[in-house]
């Protein structure tokens, strides 16, 4: 299992971010090929250190660089500077 | 779905954290009411802004904070400064 953590700051129009987010971002990430699953959600709690995150999981390190690398993963890679006004942080995680 | 997304920093000794993190803090987690999933794993790539990364995911907020509020989970939480010497940024985000 390999898991891509993504991490949003607060961005400049939370609302514009969100809905731009839900309808046009996670769709396109959701063609990733090989993609297991996807979660997301905006965070909660006072001083969240950060806005939304997001999860994607794959079987294998090479599935996940296959996705990154393909037509789709081009695509929604280069789509992240279309509504994160507030710079994002990424994690790979591979285990358990 | 509610999801606490863990992110611990670089400890003094990772070693010693992976192998107490794995055998003693992961079975003390697993035991949290009503916990839907639970994945975690260390970072992989250069510069990786966290060491390890853990995901628990619960089907409501007031699941997750009935789990918080029991025994299992105040041990769990308490078990936290017994390894996480980097520091350790929780994450609870509502969604998707």
């Amino acid at each position: 299992m390999i898991r891509l953590t993504v991490l949003y700051n607060t961005p400049d129009d939370p609302e514009a971010f969100l809905d731009y987010y839900e309808h046009t971002h996670v769709p396109l990430a959701e063609k990733l090929p090989d993609l297991t699953r996807i979660t997301w959600g905006k965070t909660i709690g006072r001083n969240a250190p950060y806005f939304l995150t997001a999860e994607l999981v794959w079987d294998s390190p090479d599935a996940m660089n296959a996705a990154m690398a393909s037509d789709e993963g081009k695509a929604t890679a280069a789509d992240v500077a279309n509504f994160a006004t507030g710079g994002v942080t990424m994690v790979v995680s591979e285990g358990h």
